[in-house]
């Protein structure tokens, strides 16, 4: 048994150098996209709609549209919404499963992709293996730009006799377009997903201590290790290939420094559900839920309240009103970067130093001195 | 001083094969008894009477009825229980401790095993050391298909000048039939117990962090380590002498997390107490106790209440009706296997990898993705 | 850098062998004198009185008078006590600084110790070094069996020009009778103490977590990390000697499994005050203070509230009325050994195996089986 | 990824010797000046005034003014102070950023200096990489004895190509006098401020758990082994050049354990913030904020209410009122090195020793024996 690290457990080391923050490069390619912000929102239905998708492309970043959501299932998807955010608490649980009962609709997928890519911005849908084939053929049909094939664990090796599994490298060849994968945590199935042509690879499987995943089966890699294993992965199968694929931590960040420690683990992106779901833009207005499939092994979805704390804008770019590490995710990102010297984000891979160093709970809040959080210019 | 790990200080690794949670098969083998979910419910009366051990059989697990408890002292069990139950308290102690002290009855022994078997389900019942004799005897005679001897330390070697101590190889040999030996933690000791002639070894010594044995007495192993240990005895005396000794996990699981961990981890079966002390069928009916013996090395029984959390078949089977993995522990543990692509449990002791991640309790509980708990199917 | 550990990190792993826990036997011996239970009493105002050494003693154990406590300040400390006992909590600090402040009477000292003799016990008295010549022979004269020096930290090289510093050597061969020496945690200062002459050494400085010495000065050793450090300096001494000096392990613990451990990692005997604070026939009557002595490097000393958990034979020998670990210690400690098949406490050095095995504290306290917490007999 | 360590996770182990705690001497030097205390308060507007550093002058330590403050800015910063103070919390961040914005004037740098050096003691005053050349040339022509430059990451390597970075060397060439470099964590960059001329290095960058720079950049190390680095590094360039540069230890110290576990890691001085926010002369009043610096990756200011806990006769020589470690830090400080028989900070550099044994909270406090907190004398 080894010890694998999650963000809570370390820290990063400064350098011997640094760099204007201001001068720092944070973009971000996947397949054939540059991204100017290496953030992306997760698929989720609390968080990202057609609207907000673009609402993050002018910021610069990617928002993933889940296909299997209310938007591709109701010609009204903002009722359905404004319905689950006014229910009460005990009826949330029978309204999400009779909520994401109804069937999905191929014209709603061909149109919601269609409406976004009318409004100029680069489009990514997201679907479960199960849903693949055919959601994939319509979402390329109607012009998305990435595809992206989310499963809790995903592996190149899928066996069942009651159906035929998917066969990952066959479909991505079938699509002709790039193709995310995950989610994983290991060096292993990281390879094998490249292997099988991701254009990058989802990375995070119950991350979170209070992950259902970790809960229920008990199944979860914390998320610095995790990274750190799939980005070997990468490196190595760039060494080999040629191809650099690169990796998005997806889960367990809830503030900057987190965000910050997932690149200096390696990340190239990092995805985020729970933080962008606290926009004002975000169309839960509030509130963020599970889409609770009748899968018998599935724990049934909740609706919880996160809140909203700004404006989109302000949670990306700031200006900060709060000093908890939530707002002006960019800014912090850049600033911490310029710590360590790194120019940009692969500067940052080789430049930056991991520590580990628990965070300590003190009962009385430590004051921090906050005048010169600039560098030494 | 080595370091010993515990159900929250693990997590499972998933690997680079998925299957079909479906085709996962959970069955577990005892003796010459075969089992459909590797589940076993404790030996007390708060967790199991006749009537619960019929409903267990028939989900296919096994629960344990103890013979030193109220099914064997009274008549009229029932109204013992719920007098116990509808304590004050502040009485509670010395009510357990009078209603404990009265003798248990041969005939009623005889004619409680009679009662389930004639309900055609397996009987398993038990008994501590020092009455182990002659409740093995009566047990055999009416017909019990495992006899479970279980002390909270057991060793094939114990000695004393005050009386003589039971010769666990001559009871077994005596006993002519399958006899379970625990509680025992290390490799030494289920080595001793298998050689002892066990057909099964249970697992755990103060395995929980509030335990009393662990409070008073400062000792207890953690479970992951003690199963790991255990198991690897297990391993070690199957190749020796080709006989294969399950060995069940008794205790320290408080979620399907640890159930799949405990299995993880190297156990056969697990044995759960508190788990089952929740279900509708439970006779304890929410309440929860240990039998207070008129020992002086021991604390007092004290009475719980762990409240109802649903009918055994939600327990066991589902649908889930919360995400706290308290229910719907088969399905829990096939999607687990299934993640790490095993078809059975022997499968996962291959295939599944612990990595040592402590759980972080978070103040603001973190919301974790659950829209695609299926596999990559 | 190395790890240093405290009772709540480890447990006991119980051996190959168990044996009847009537039949152990937990004497120990200090000086010439043998004590049928291993338990001293802290040498506090709050926890030992003359009539409290009395009681202790006629229990097997020893009672530790503090010579520079009430009891050898005032002709009538019972109503000092009551004063103390019955001050608001605001006033507490001015008045034990008035109290401690009235000088010691020789004549006092004397009498108090003459009086526990006529009782037919064992007296053993204690003093801090600055006093030690002057209470020594006051002592020795009155006719104490045992003398206890004992500072925060003691070693046998204090260096100071203002004053002539107390030679531990000579001060050893000059009383002419046994000494324990205290505190220390480490093997070299154990072994210095040892070769000073010493008849036991305490073991402990800043064990608790919450420990002025370790809050205010950081200095601290963990208790099993420093007694096993000092157990290995008695065994070391022993086999160069073929002196045995006990170690007595002194604070830090609060329920019986401390107590186990610490005899688990080579304690000869334990001082407790907290635990006997708590007795009935304490003359803190529930509560416990620090002595107020005028130095000024001293936190003041402050009175706590521990409240009153039965009587000294509840503690000691049971039967125990609650199961967190506060009652019948003899008996936990026989069980605790017998788990170990240790016939007697060195017995118990030799078999008994630690692990490292953190607390995790559960929010839900896991309620245990306790069916059967006696051995396998 | 190596282990790094903070204060709350070790403790020092008293050694073989030790001495009358009224003979040590914990004097330090910086630069050519001698203070006799090795305290220095923070450059904060809560905690230095010039008044403020008069008194701390008086008693022996340092106190730095920072230039960019409120004295420099405003005519009357007694009003502006009391203005920050009264305001209601909602108004406290616009107000700050509002006070802040004010322009520093460079009569009132002068004006400020002068007027402390009327009083006769060291000056020494801050300022941050941006203003440094302007700041320091007038901070030497107005006669301050100690100049620092201060940044939240302060390296010998700093790159833009928008403005014209600080080159370190040149400037202390320019200087000709006393500076102070900070921060910073490693033994690399340690080296390089040494090498840059620096007159001593301030260590800790984000060093507390709820720090602003590690929960937003996720930038820090603890504070134990930032020191010890740096001290390593201080030690090594000593043998080198012969020219001691001490080291500062800046942050994360809350109570008098963790100054003295700072100097049992290898400073020479510690720089405290909080702890002097508290006394009774701080301008802040109970108060204690942040710089709210109009600059696009600063978190916004936020005043703090610590209280006040004293005199600073008190806080630094007592007597302690309280037991908690916050008062007569000079005399715990003597008290630890005479445990470890260190009769300067320099001795006990060479004779501590420090654990790693982590505060495990208990929830019961622990009462602890307080009767001989002083040496075996």
């Amino acid at each position: 048994m080894y010890r694998a690290y999650g963000f809570d457990e370390v820290a990063i080391v400064p350098g011997r150098e640094t760099c204007d923050p201001e001068e720092v490069n944070v973009s971000s390619t996947v397949g054939d996209q540059k991204f100017n912000i290496p953030f992306i929102a997760s698929a989720m239905d609390g968080v990202v709609s057609p609207e907000f998708a673009v609402t993050m492309d002018k910021f610069g970043g990617l928002a993933v549209l889940n296909l299997e959501g209310v938007f591709t299932r109701y010609e009204s998807p903002r009722e359905v919404l404004e319905e689950i955010i006014a229910a009460r608490t005990e009826d949330v649980t029978p309204l999400l499963q009779k909520i994401y009962a109804e069937p999905i609709k191929d014209e709603l997928v061909t149109k919601v992709i269609k409406g976004m890519k009318e409004k100029g911005i680069r489009v990514c849908v997201s679907a479960t293996p199960v849903r693949a084939k055919k959601l994939g053929k319509l979402s390329k049909d109607a012009g998305a730009d990435l595809f992206c094939l989310q499963a809790t664990v995903l592996t190149r090796n899928h066996q069942s006799t009651n159906y035929n599994p998917l066969n990952l490298d066959k479909f991505i060849i079938d699509m002709g377009m790039p193709v995310i994968l995950g989610n994983c945590v290991s060096y292993e199935v990281a390879m094998d997903l490249m292997e099988a042509g991701a254009c990058a690879v989802l990375v995070g499987i119950g991350p979170g201590a209070a992950c259902t995943t970790r809960g229920v089966l008990g199944i979860g890699v914390p998320q610095v290790t995790a990274t750190m294993d799939c980005a070997r992965a990468r490196d190595d199968y760039y060494k080999k290939t040629n191809r650099y694929v690169p990796i998005i931590t997806d889960g367990g960040m809830t503030q900057g420094a987190d965000i910050c420690k997932a690149f200096a683990s390696g990340a190239d992106m990092v995805m985020l559900g729970n933080t962008f779901a606290k926009a004002q833009e975000a169309p839960g207005k509030g509130y963020h839920w599970g889409m609770a499939l009748p899968h018998p092994y599935l724990p049934r979805g909740t609706r919880i309240r996160v809140g909203m704390c700004g404006h989109l804008e302000e949670i990306l770019i700031g200006p900060a009103k709060t000093d908890d590490g939530t707002q002006n995710l960019v800014g912090a990102l850049k600033l911490s970067l310029s710590c360590c010297g790194a120019k940009d984000i692969k500067d940052f891979h080789e430049k930056s130093t991991l520590i580990i160093a628990p965070e300590i709970k003190k009962e009385g809040k430590i004051y921090q001195k906050a005048q010169s959080l600039g560098m030494s210019k």
